[in-house]
């Protein structure tokens, strides 16, 4: 089945959900505003923004759905667990704001939460961090790679997230909160900004997966009869898998200066998680690294393939030539109508011509042979 | 509209603002010349020098144009509040040396404010600042991207700018500055030299989101119908993009440098829009890297194109050569004049001849088609 | 014989035993589960996990195979001496945490055990050491690289090392601890762990002298005749190459640490063989570098010769066509039916215009011959 | 004017200067030497070596050229100001070695003076300081690149150069001294040191303003009309440029060190002068990289136009034989001798056939219209 | 003479020396033995082992050749000056392990002494120095490259030496001690290092001298007719390149930790002469790598070249074909034998035929002129 799912994938060709232009910011839109100006980059991509809150200690857990920020607020006051404040849709700008004005979060870091386009990055303001990611998705029934910034707000026990829309890689960290399986009831919120983060991470090597199962069909398809479907085809494939390691790259450092920080919010305890995180990332950020050289060098054994094949063209279409055309000369001396051509009155010159053309046909033959050309 | 501009803009070709030379630095005219002589290097650009003064404090905003360099230094004898000195022409280098003597500018600096062709940089005079940028704007009826260079003079709570000619992308500073919208009117020249630079940087974004689009329009032509005038705009692009990459490139320093620099013209609390600013300038070098590799990439799609069509081409010529030079051969030898040919008076000989040729017809097509080569 | 093996070895052509992804890692089986869960993620190799235990000391040495960890655990109570425990086979979920609880390993430790697909790489957790490394082996009747992932940890006078298989490169340290040779009995088990990590070095140095006989044969089959069969088995060396790399790449960080390491599990005096390691850890990414330089190298010298015997059978064709298809028109123009062509008439003509060909066809030679064509 | 000499060195072709051998350091000439061994490499350049003397203070100034080295001696007892000694031609190893031994200096930094073949350095012996320039002219009626090594020695207030050969690029500092301009009179052997290195760099960029029009011609005539001679001149001017950026690259290096030097012989206050040479040099560099990538992307350029227009004439070749050689055919049988052939007899057979070939003929020009092959 | 010699050298073609696998260490031998097993695993290059001992002070001097172990030991007791004791050939192991003993060297510095395949390195082991270099060599007579392993042992006043094979590049040090010439004999066993280590880097200039002269006739050739032995020929001397630089790399770490080295054993003022070593090893590096650039241009020229030459064959073909194929129609169509073509019957039907062709050939050609193809 899963076989299946990839084989209409390619099928289908690989619809492109990026352009070219990396970080399409619209940036004409905020040309001339002031820095802090809050105004959504983005497209939008659901109806109306949504906030839900999931609250848990060691004992208690609450989720509340389509709460407005007054809800968040009066939920927050005198609760001692953690809280999770979870933004879907970033269009309605208001409700991005409210909330972070709440929380006391600096206006330059609310103009980076709605534009879209942001490397993803750490930012230590002392009281609370700031952490952007890149979501990378494929859904069930869609074929190509959908980029959504994910923005953390982590400050004493709540942690927010903002989200371009609904539908996020989340669920399974979602239930083992509810379930309390596993160590994520028992601790904070740091422990959750780690949590989905893994999750964030996880989810790159399903992406991997199918990308790498593309390159491998790719392959099979150039060493058996390379064209240029193919070729374009792995052409869009490696700018995707460009797009990817852009989006994926900066998050090494990332991960690296969440493990040096020293911010009261995050627990020193936490950070034998955090090193396997690392791992993680490095090993996605060389998985990508491998495809881009597995690209240029199915790029160099695709051109190699197409300039062997044309080779086996232009060899027959010598040794025809090679062959016929000299033959046709020697019947063309013989179509000759000039009064005097004494063979042409030889009783068997026909046939011996034709013997003639036979031994230099054979003759030929034997020579490309000889020369490996046949 | 916007659309059309673009298109309008493709269409003329891309007309090559900057040589290959990268800083066409008139090296002739200033051999020998003592280090620190003051030679305006550059083009004219604009006929006579100009010099305007905004000076704004909380509450008071005043604007005037024309003036002359002691109605400067009046102006800014006994203000309190921000003065912001612009010149716009660098031609006048009498102008120049003027406003740098009156505020103890060293006379290296003046000559690097008048050396077009600078990198740009920041240097820590101890009490003032001097940094220079570059300035890349396309204007609305023009097709090609200008490169203006910007020097800025930071001393106490005067910000003297230096251009090449009239018109920037600094309107927006200076609406915000009169309508007092935003933080600038409540902070200092230190601040008002950061909106500039960001101002600059912002209108980077909008150079490249035009250079993506061409880059689009350009794969879009290639994987469609590659030739040869696509290929010459797809070399002038990438050249282009060499020359914006090499202007911009060396601003990551400068910004960087301007966050840790430790100057008393420089307050600690704008640190964070610096920061900010910093992001912005990692993220115009990450796309114009990405342009390098989409040139790259987009380079060798076209040599596989090319040589894909070539093929096509060559398979129909070896095709249509295999089949009728054999046949062409056959006939010729039946147009041969020898007195005894038995097949020529045989009644169905033609017929048998024109059917074996058939044969050999049909047998080639199979032949081929097996071969995949049609 | 050890050349007959390489022969065999290439004619069967290369077995892929990895893909192009590099660390399949079933990405959607722990999609979901909280970090630290256990689940083996390679493919079973052996039926059923086996564990064995060497015990030695200056004096006394036992090895005792098909132990439980109930039986692992009393021979390791009150023994002095060394103590190797090696478990071979990786499905077996439940040995593993048996015995990595025992010795107080974390959670997240025993992930990466089971976890296929790890870089190699040291990590130091205060009272123990974990290590990964990648086996790469080749058997006797097989031809292509296997990778297995080694997990060892370092605790006190015991050393456990986790194999996905039975069967490794460590017979040799076996021996030498079994007949006291070399300084291995009179040494701890942090000189055992280096001896087996430089088992391990010294068997990439095997495997690499068989790839670098494929490369050379590669190369003198290039050189005398390249072919299309050449060009895949280079393309699928290199990427075996890059695999190899991806293996052994991390091990120059994992030695570096091992050196600067401050645990008392680890002597101060072992300092001079890992030095020594690091020494041929170094060598072998400098051999694999080599590879990839040549393989490169091959595949320009590939194109090179490929468009070299294009030429030769382009020129064949041109001197021919060139040759005969004005020859041919000439006989042509005597073959037409006209009335009034006095040639036609001449006694001499059909000789004259014989001689005339054979004048035009030894021009036509020298030409070529001065050309430099022939 | 400027324009002829640039034409003329172009279509001169590019004489080469330098061989690939970058330091052609005849080395067997050397070999078993001690290490100091006073032995010149270089090609004699002029017949005799000649000593100038130029010495001035704030009030004085006098030149004395043809002097001996005992003249020298003689010159500097005594005097308080500035003394700048110039050696002209290095094969009279005697007078370097006196001069040398006079002031102090060590055996190999003689050595290194006479070596031709140094890279750019600067070395710090505690009393004086060595510095290894390259100076590169290139003479009004010559084509190529004149690579001379320079090298100083500055110690107190004296400053000893060494040149290949008599003509360099210092007149306007010898003019700026006889005339008073500038700062240079009121200042020490550490400016004038500056202030020589000052005019060697900017000298780079007359050379660089050169190439850079070549460059331009090269790019110009492979957009029009690309030919092999182009290409053997983009070699050239490719090889000249490697060998431009070998003398210039280490000079980065050695302006950094001048800048961050402690010796007694450099005051702190040329320290601005310095800086403002790094500026130029790396600019210098940043060219030069320029240049490569431009030779690069030339060279990328040239392949494509090749691969284009040999397409353009292939298309031709297929179109013209794709149509005659099937008609060809047609014509051939009925130039066939059976007796029996119905078609022959026909009243307007001819005309048919006539006809049946020009419906042929445009359905195949229709046929090619629609593929786009015209 | 010396043209002559490397006239013959290319003639004979480029024997390799070297295979692809950099350091065939006979892996398979050592395999499984511990480390520190003395195996000598390079291949055995001259009959016996030889020991010779040069023992000088600044006033006395003796050479003693063909010693044995003992002996040695007997000469160094009591000796206050210094002892240069040579090794060539390392296949017998115990004369290596004898004297490393009787110095007190560690097992496994004896190991990589026997152990061809070392990458350069200095170890610093408190009480002495290990340090390992390339020695290369091209005999008169011969024609490859040369890799011998050189091994120095430097503690206190004695330095031995340990070579594969008898003949060095060495003479010229030991005539120097001999003649008491240059500083040699006044100074201390690690100045004899130094003179030793200068005399192999020296002897690398000769090597790059004559692989300089290849380059430069390989490209003459190109420029001139590039053909398949020429790329084969570029080919090896490419690997050859690579070879080289792989030797001589590492030595620019070595020198440069020689120079920061603290050991009683290496007195501070030969660290100008160090310096001085480690400027010839920057330049010898720098020019390995300019022949790796070289030999990549020169592979691109060859490829430019050699897809020029083909379009000029092409574009003959082209043109013959273009003008015969359609004539030849011509002919043909009169050729055929229909009753009623009158054209057949005109008078001067035939010389209109002759005429129209001429003019359609004359058409042709100018059409060729005027698209630049002839």
């Amino acid at each position: 089945m899963h076989q299946n799912k990839i084989f209409k994938f390619i099928k289908k060709g690989i619809r492109l959900s990026n352009s070219i232009i990396p970080n399409s910011s619209k940036a004409k839109v905020k040309l001339g505003l002031a820095p802090g100006s809050l105004v959504f980059t983005g497209e939008r991509k659901m109806e109306k923004a949504e906030i839900s809150v999931i609250q848990f200690s060691q004992d208690t857990y609450q989720e509340i759905d389509h709460v407005d920020v007054k809800g968040v607020i009066a939920l927050i006051k005198d609760f001692n667990g953690t809280t999770w404040i979870n933004v879907d849709g970033l269009h309605d700008e208001k409700i991005v704001e409210e909330i972070c004005t709440h929380f006391g979060v600096h206006k330059l870091v609310m103009e980076d939460i709605l534009s879209i386009g942001q490397r993803p990055k750490l930012e230590d303001h002392s009281d609370y961090l700031h952490l952007v990611l890149k979501m990378l998705t494929m859904e069930e029934n869609d074929t190509s790679v959908n980029y959504e910034q994910l923005s953390f707000i982590l400050k004493g026990n709540v942690l927010i997230s903002f989200q371009e829309r609904k539908g996020d890689v989340f669920d399974g960290v979602r239930r083992r909160i509810k379930e309390g399986k596993g160590a994520i009831r028992s601790r904070r919120s740091d422990y959750l900004l780690y949590a989905l983060m893994d999750s964030v991470v996880d989810y790159y090597f399903v992406i991997l997966e199918i990308f790498g199962e593309k390159f491998e069909q790719i392959e099979t398809s150039l060493l058996a009869h390379p064209n240029k479907s193919t070729l374009n085809k792995l052409h869009l494939l490696r700018r995707e898998t460009l797009n990817i390691r852009r989006s994926i790259y900066p998050l090494r450092e990332v991960v690296s200066d969440f493990e040096r920080i020293e911010a009261p919010v995050v627990s020193k305890d936490i950070n034998v998680f955090i090193r396997d995180l690392y791992d993680h990332t490095i090993r996605v950020i060389e998985t990508v690294e491998v495809f881009r050289e597995t690209a240029t060098g199915l790029l160099d054994l695709y051109m190699n393939s197409v300039s062997n094949k044309m080779n086996e063209v232009m060899k027959v279409l010598t040794i025809i030539s090679t062959i016929f055309i000299p033959l046709t000369f020697i019947v063309g001396v013989y179509g000759m109508n000039f009064d005097n051509m004494p063979e042409l009155h030889l009783h068997y010159g026909y046939f011996m011509v034709l013997g003639f053309m036979g031994f230099v046909f054979i003759g030929m033959i034997i020579y490309f042979k000889k020369q490996k050309w046949i």
